[in-house]
């Protein structure tokens, strides 16, 4: 049943992926004006959520906000349903992650499910995805592209599925985005250099959005002919494609 | 060979979804200095791309700019790199898409891979793009999705691909993103909702950023007993997941 005309809206409000950007420079000015209504925040992070907000220069004083988190920890359904519960009668909330937009790479979509569910409205807002902004600047097929996540961790599965997404970025001509824990990203990209075709394209995006972004595509030859930028703790986007 | 000291600049530049939009709505204010300091742009369609940068207050006259089109008709190698030699030159330029972001489902991406073969930097700026905020408010996995472009047109393989890709949905736990022309989108919807099992989630965002946006996820079954939104002529996105 429709519940929509009584219920509040869930609002998915993008924050910048760097501390170093300023939430204006990658945020459309109209977002404010949906940020400043709100008093009750769904958030991966209080304290980083309060900062964001903080720094947003949001209207109303922080201190009489409400926040609940929506974490890794807090993914039973009835939690979930807890946080939405305020939306069913009335209320709005903004779903804020810990950096860039709710929904994608977080668990923000345990609760947008729930308010589908229940048929609670659910409104995306403009921001920045270093996943769509390391497609669009990696010049690798944008018409057919999947995202997925991180990679195993164990060297042989890790392999495996690096064998997997090239052999299907070159089947399908589909491009292969993952992500990994920066502290580990060098160690992957040595990975794929060893473990993919010399032919095949890889786009390494490195901060993206912040003052040091590097987006580039070479061969995998061309790569370890050149060597590797610095990655280490230095969030990156890797994608593989032809 | 990196050139990139010497040359240009290649940014990618968003522009609203749709025509109802005012530009400053869904782009960054930060956007606007880019955009002022461009008199070259490489767009997908001139005169949108004028209307574009006319209704966001572009500082130069537009007539003062200079642009050359990209699109499915200038694919060969050759009319690309002629598109590209201006930044080899140490010329920066603007990509400007039909509506949203370069790159992703328009014949963007290959001015992009030229400007990689030649060490070209590529800049992307945070915008609208429907794929990217479907996503986000749908409610599906977002830890791992595929965007498939258009399906086939002919029946049967078009029935064979929904098949293959809520296969690959339930399967993979992959969320599978397309899209359809959008005087065909009532068709798609109906052969979707026919060929698809009754637990299959399936969304649909229509008139993304739009004053008419709605994005709502249901099962099969609840879609089939509850009918469709009005799909006619507005832009769509589909998604299956579980």
């Amino acid at each position: 049943m429709d519940t929509a005309s009584k219920s509040g809206t869930l609002y998915l409000i993008p924050c910048p992926i760097a501390d170093e950007t300023a939430p204006w420079d990658v945020l459309p000015a109209a977002d404010r004006a949906v940020i400043d209504a709100l008093d009750y925040f769904i958030v991966e992070n209080t304290r980083s959520a309060r900062r964001f907000l903080s720094r947003a220069g949001v209207a109303r004083p922080i201190d009489t906000l409400e926040f609940r988190e929506l974490n890794e920890h807090v993914t039973d359904a009835r939690a979930v349903e807890e946080l939405v519960r305020p939306l069913a009668e009335g209320r709005s909330a903004g779903v804020i992650s810990e950096a860039g937009v709710p929904g994608v790479a977080d668990p923000g979509a345990l609760v947008v499910a729930a308010c589908h569910r229940r048929g609670i409205r659910v409104v995306p807002l403009v921001g920045p995805s270093s996943i769509l902004l390391a497609l669009m600047a990696s010049g690798l097929n944008g018409q057919s592209f999947a995202f997925n996540g991180y990679l195993p961790v164990k060297p042989a599965e890790r392999v495996r599925a690096i064998r997997f997404f090239e052999h299907r970025a070159r089947t399908e001509r589909q491009s292969q985005l993952f992500i990994e824990a920066p502290y580990r990203n060098a160690k992957l990209a040595e990975e794929l250099l060893r473990s993919c075709a010399p032919d095949t394209l890889l786009t390494i995006a490195v901060d993206v959005t912040a003052p040091g972004e590097t987006i580039r595509t070479r061969t995998v030859r061309a790569w370890r002919e050149g060597g590797l930028p610095e990655l280490n703790k230095r969030p990156a986007i890797f994608i593989l494609g032809i």
